[in-house]
């Protein structure tokens, strides 16, 4: 059986280079997703595929909803969503991804730094595992598909 | 992973082929599936193989029923569905297959000229892409499959 | 038990009037469900409570989303949904509705005359019952609401 | 038909008093359910119910894990969810909310100021209505209840 | 709590009206459904109702579905689903209700003599009480509702 | 895509095999399925297995069960569920089948000659085509598949 | 909103009055629910009233199912199910129960000494609170519907 | 077609190993899915990969919950999840696989000794077939599978 991980959140570090190799390295069976991680990409695909808007919003609008084509298959069809918050931003969709992989009883790993712990409280209650780094991530996803420590 | 995209809706056009070449030539990796777009098949099938009906309701009746096990299956299989409406005609079940696939959470992408933006405010509006050409469609695809613009 | 009845479709005949008032002078014990009826306030719900937009699609997009709020909320309590194909306009909202219900498993009674027959025939084929008249889903609703002819 | 409306998200203004105050005024068939909106309570409910942890990561875990008893279960009984995006902090569990309700199918009212309009793109894009004031919500519900502008 | 029961089968013997009497004398808290059971009316309701058929075929047809609007919705609220199987008759609607409703998760009491036992096995192996006569259907809610013997 | 066909009910005659071989000859993509049909090993499994009874109701209740094993598990996995109505016997494991895959949402074809028509009407009124012999449920199915008469 | 609670496990001490008799102290809004706690027409419901068996497998077996009617159709109704693990006996039901609540979403709390705190781990890291007393469960309630602690 | 078969509870005999090697010699088309089996790494898992924990109830808490990302997702693959109830040890988290594996609608396989009975009754009572030995459970597998006893 091949586990399909979906890498959510965080596009600003290399987290998700960094589980990719070292699941390629453990030749864990896996296929891992994601969102389109290029920001400039995820921001304009709306406008640049179906149309220049005016408004921002509607600007922002089609995008997301593009985006989304892309998110929701690969959320629905994934056995665990890796979540991470990074430092910046409001990271919003990060969340929304977390509570809607949650609401569809997808297993949860939630990846922050200690200083988010309190913010993170409801997110990290709704998670079967809390962890601060990939290799943590790697070592849970290795654990739970191999069966060894 | 395969995507499995349903193009549902207009019969009188080459809109299918444009969008499975195009496909093709992107060499995405997508199963496509589609109603049977022959039309005298379609209006004849139940009667053809189960018997004539001397009542046009029946005899349409028969038919609409066994082209509904292909339709129906396809379409729950499906991660996206496409939708077109054309020029002409009332395209009732168009709109009826995008209702359908809106409730079991399909991605819909929508596809219509801008004399029907009207009348399809509602279909839209359950979409996650309007768009106005195959070219479109499939950039859309090429883009939430591949992630690049 | 108080059956609830979403009554879609048609809005410039005065169809649902007769249903409701057929059905009070019958007593049934029915909770009768529609969408908005005034056909400027449908269309101009979005921008009149939300902000007027310059686009024409968004005008209908702020629109359709607001009214859809009450459509599905609304189909998605009812028991049976009655949809009604009136002579005029291309009325696929209401070919959307009985897509969407028939999706959630709802019991769809169609309504329609007689020149629609062939066009309609994919969503007469997902009803349980195909009537012509306020008076025949009346008819329909208190034999199986009352178990007598 | 009572409708069931749950408020997520800000609880530091008093955003949903006015929403409250204004359903009372018009006097809508409303049931408004909310989280706990006492900082302190929400905060040290698990501890104060169920024993001190010295460990500020458990503290938190077994006082959200309370708190989801009431979440999870009035989210999962409302047929719309409001969500209030604020000026301050990081409000994850707003948007957790969001994503969740969004996967259970139900319609989102999201509630911001022009501020956070990008970085909400995602949640916006999952909602019927985007709004920006208690009165924007009010009027929605309003209208998509009683059906008059 | 009121109990919903549906009573599903039989038609030419009194079960239902024993059974209703029993549960009235006992003042249980439940709510009894049925089908039409005026075998006349269930056979013709389509053709009455909608219009006569030359085909005897569409005839029963257009009859089913109509009942089928009943049948569902009321096996669908129900909490417990009683399929009595008579002496007579093929009886396939009372099996085809006894698998619909194992489908949906009802609770399923069989009634039926002893010379059915071998060809209703797979029927009863999906029940949770296999009974023989109405007093006994009566016993079993009696003692699942109140909780005593 | 492989179609997978669940072949319920009689198993006195050979139409199980004429259907898997048209299917061969055509060449369709489908996967068949069956519930066991040697029937002194469908009647015998349970205790032959898991030991006597001296009970004919629980030698036949344990058969039943594990009967079950294989025939919810292989119906649950069908696109199509194709009930086949003999002859003889009161086969109501078959229209039970036919229920609980109707009831799962599954595409139902009845098999039945006209003697039956009247009894079956319930059971036909839930099926997608109504057939009388293995060359006509192969032309649906060839039909359904491939897209041509 | 009227909270219906459903106490499963242990039925050798007063633990569901003293729940009981404090939730009406303080007047909370709930609906409690309970498997049949008289441990003696809980063995013998079955061939109490459906008729003596003389293998015990049986005997357990047939109140068993009977008791399934009252306890599934019960948990299924609930919005939070209490799990109550006592001193004694395997208690296998009740850990039965808690996985079945558990696969259906509800909102589990767990009550249990802390002899058992490692043999319930897995049941313990399903639920939203795990508690020593059911002083804690009525508090657990009070905070999660009264909204103050 | 692959029957995916999930081997839950008694972790101290080699019962696991005598069914995979059975199913092997009979060549079955399975995949064979268990927890993780090693006792040591099965409790310690969480403060192995996640960080030590001070508090024993923590220190369990965290093992169980990423050991639920292996149980849960397998068990949710799975069409026949067998519970072995050994001799020794409470075995709640057997208990609550079956009552999970139940409400999720998979086939239910029960295997323990005769001490056990009267215990396991509710247990039983929700599985298809209830067995004693490795080898019955193969030969309930061998016979749903390839159809012949």
């Amino acid at each position: 059986m091949n586990w399909k991980i979906y890498l959510s959140g965080e596009i600003h570090t290399n987290w998700r280079e960094e589980i990719e190799q070292q699941v390629k390295v453990l030749d864990l069976p896996v296929e891992i997703y994601a969102p389109v991680t290029d920001h400039a990409s995820s921001d304009d695909c709306g406008v640049s595929i179906l149309g220049a808007e005016e408004d921002k919003f509607w600007h922002d609008h089609k995008g997301a909803k593009v985006n989304a084509i892309r998110t929701r298959t690969l959320i629905e069809k994934s056995d665990v969503v890796v979540v991470c918050f990074g430092e910046k931003y409001k990271q919003w969709n990060a969340a929304f991804d977390a509570g809607y992989a949650s609401a569809l009883g997808k297993s949860l790993i939630i990846m922050h730094g200690p200083d988010h712990q309190h913010a993170l409280k409801e997110v990290d209650a709704a998670a079967l595992a809390v962890t601060r780094t990939p290799k943590e991530v790697v070592n849970v996803l290795s654990y739970v598909i191999r069966g060894e420590l």
